[in-house]
C-alpha cells in the first residue's frame, strides 16, 4: 500500500499510525493502529479527531483490515461499526458509504482489497486537495491586518491536508498578510488550547490563547474583525453542527456585526439533512466537563456539538467556492452535494 | 472583638480565618490571617474573593491590625495597600474609604481601634442585611419551574451573607419554588465549577454544571428562562463590571430575548464612575488561561472582568429594590448612591 503522510496520520510500509491528539501539546506520541477496533477506540477517545480526518482514518483502517485478510462478512461489520463510531460528523459516514459500495460489489477478495485500498488512498488525497481549495477560497476573504477568532481545531490535525478554517488562516499568512489569531481554548477538551495553539506556534502565526468566555469581551473592545470556524455536518439549508461553543461565537459575531464564516469540504455536506434540527448531537461523559476542579457530586451536561443556524453565517467556504446566504437559500448546497466529488 | 461567622470568613475569640477558596471543593481548609499583608496576599490569590466579601475581609483585617497595636501611620499605609489589592471591585475601596475616614479623625489610639472595629463589624452585618434584602427583592422575579443560568460565584462564599445572585436563587428555593440552576464553570478560575456547584450541592438546589460555551446552546434549545449574575462595580448609567464571560451571557440572553438580571448591594455602586468605560479591568497572569493543557509557548490574554452595557440588562436588583432600564436612565442609581447606607 502507498505511503501516506499528514500531520496526525501516516502509513509507512503498511504500518498505520496516528498522532495521539489527547497527549498534545506536551507529548508527541504516534500510536500504531493494527486493526479496526483500535481505530474505533481512537476515534471515540478523540485520539484521532476532526470531521475530515476521522473519515480518512476510518477508511484507511478498513482498507488495512482487508489487506490483513479479514473476511468479507467481517469487513462489512467493521464498516458498520466505524460508521457509528461518532454520530455527529457526517464525513465518516460518507466515507464508509463509499467503501460499503465496494463491499457490495461482487468482487474477488483480492480485487475487493485492492479497490478498498484505492478508495481509502483516494479519500486521503481528495481531502488534501479539498483543503487546498478551501484555503485558497477563504484566504481571499482575509485582509492584511485582520484579527481573527477561531474555535476548536480545524488545521492539519483535523484533516489530511492543511485544514479547513485554520488552513485558510495559514494560507493568508503564507500570502504575506499580517494576521493575528485569537484562539478559543474550546472547553471541555481544549482543542483550541492544546491543538490550534500548537499548530499556530509551529507555523509561526501570531496568536493569543483566550478562554471561550473572552471572545465577546474582545469583540466589544473592537479587537476582533471576523471569525472562521469549521463544521462537522452542514445541512442543506446551511445550518451546521460544529464543536460546542461555535453557536455562541456566531451569536456574538452577529451582535457585533462581524462576519462569521464556516469552512468545510463538500464531504461535510449532508444531502439527507434538510436543516440543523435533524443533526444528531453527540452527548459525551460528564466527567469531561467536571474535570479536576468541578464539584464532584454536581450533575453535568456535555453536548459535544451545537448547531448554528444559517442566518448567522456570512459565508460558507467550500472547496468549490464561497457561498452567500442568498445562494444557500436558493439551494446551492443541494446542487453541490448532488454533483458529488466530481467537483474535485 | 465580637465573634463573626460566615460561610468563608470567621473571627472567633479574635482569631481571623478565611476558608481558602482556591482549595474548594476538594479541601475545606481555614487559613489564619494574622496581619494585613497576609490578607492582601489572600485577596490577590483569590483565596478570599467576591466583591462584597473582599471589602468585608479587608475591613476586618485592618481592625485586627489596629487591635494588635499597629501605629496610626502603619494603619494608614495598610489601608492604602488593601485599597489597591484588586482594582475592579469597588466594594473594597468604599469599605477602605469608610475606615480611612476614622483614621483621619483626631482620636486616641484606643478610641481609633474601637471605632475601626465597630466599623468593620458594622460592614460585616450590613453586608448580611444587604444580601437578605437583595435575595427577597430578586426572588420575586423567579417563577416556579424557572431554569436559571448563573455565572461565577455570587453566594455565601462571595459575601458575608447569603450572597447576591446566588442568594436570590437560594431564597426562591427556600420559598418552595422548583428551580433548576445551570452553572457556568467560569474559566479560567472555575468559580462556577468549584464554588457555585459546591454551594448549590450543600443547599440541595437542583443544578447542572456546564462549560461557559454551552449556555448559548442551551438557550437555543429553550432550556434557559432567565439569567442572574453579580457585579464587581456598577457605574451610574447602569453599565457594570463582573467576572469575565458575563458580557457574553448578557449578549446571548439578549439574542434569545431572555431576561438578564444583575444583583448587587448598593456598596457595589460607584458614584465616581459615570459609565462602564471608566471601570479599570484587572489583567491577571496568563498562566491562569494556559493552565495545564495550553500550548506552553502560546501567548495568552487574561482580563479578569468584562463590562456589560446597561442596555442588555433587564433589571438591577439592589437591596433597595429592583430598578428598570427607565429608572436607571433617569438617574436612580445616582440617587441611591447619594443616599448612602442610610437606605439600610
Amino acid at each position: 500500500m502507498k505511503n501516506l503522510e499528514s500531520l496526525a496520520l501516516r502509513r509507512r510500509e503498511n504500518v498505520l499510525e496516528i498522532l495521539d491528539q489527547q497527549l498534545l501539546p506536551h507529548q508527541e506520541v504516534w500510536l500504531k493502529i493494527s486493526n479496526v477496533p483500535q481505530m474505533i477506540e481512537a476515534i471515540r477517545a478523540l485520539k484521532v479527531r476532526g470531521a475530515p480526518l476521522i473519515g480518512v482514518a476510518a477508511s484507511i483502517a478498513l482498507a488495512q483490515s482487508a489487506q490483513q485478510g479479514q473476511s468479507h462478512a467481517e469487513l462489512q461489520k467493521e464498516a458498520a461499526a466505524l460508521y457509528e463510531a461518532r454520530p455527529t460528523a457526517v464525513n465518516l459516514m460518507i466515507c464508509m458509504d463509499r467503501l460499503k459500495k465496494i463491499l457490495a460489489q461482487d468482487l474477488s477478495q483480492q480485487a475487493c482489497t485492492q479497490a478498498l485500498d484505492e478508495m481509502a488512498t483516494t479519500i486521503f488525497f481528495e481531502d488534501v486537495a479539498l483543503c487546498d481549495r478551501i484555503a485558497t477560497n477563504g484566504a481571499a476573504l482575509i485582509k492584511d491586518g485582520d484579527r481573527i477568532l477561531t474555535h476548536c481545531n480545524t488545521g492539519g490535525l483535523a484533516t489530511a491536508g492543511v485544514g479547513t478554517a485554520l488552513g485558510i488562516l495559514r494560507k493568508a499568512h503564507e500570502q504575506g498578510k499580517k494576521i493575528h489569531v485569537y484562539v478559543d481554548e474550546t472547553r471541555p477538551l481544549w482543542q483550541g488550547a492544546r491543538l490550534t495553539a500548537w499548530e499556530l506556534q509551529k507555523l509561526g502565526i501570531p496568536h493569543t490563547l483566550i478562554t471561550d468566555s473572552m471572545a465577546g469581551h474582545l469583540m466589544s473592545l473592537g479587537r476582533i474583525d471576523k471569525a472562521f470556524v469549521g463544521a462537522d455536518r452542514i445541512a442543506m439549508n446551511g445550518d451546521f453542527a460544529n464543536k460546542i461553543g461555535t453557536y455562541s461565537v456566531a451569536v456574538l459575531s452577529h451582535h457585533h456585526r462581524l462576519p462569521f464564516y464556516v469552512a468545510a469540504p463538500m464531504t461535510t455536506l449532508d444531502p439527507e439533512c434538510a436543516n440543523g434540527s435533524q443533526i444528531p448531537i453527540e452527548q459525551r461523559d460528564g466527567q469531561e466537563v467536571r474535570g479536576t476542579w468541578g464539584a464532584p457530586l454536581s450533575p453535568t451536561y456535555n453536548p459535544a456539538f451545537d448547531v448554528t443556524p444559517a442566518h448567522l453565517v456570512q459565508g460558507w467556504i467550500l472547496d468549490s467556492g464561497v457561498y452567500t446566504q442568498t445562494q444557500v437559500q436558493q439551494g446551492h448546497l443541494k446542487t453541490i452535494s448532488q454533483k458529488g466529488l466530481s467537483t474535485c
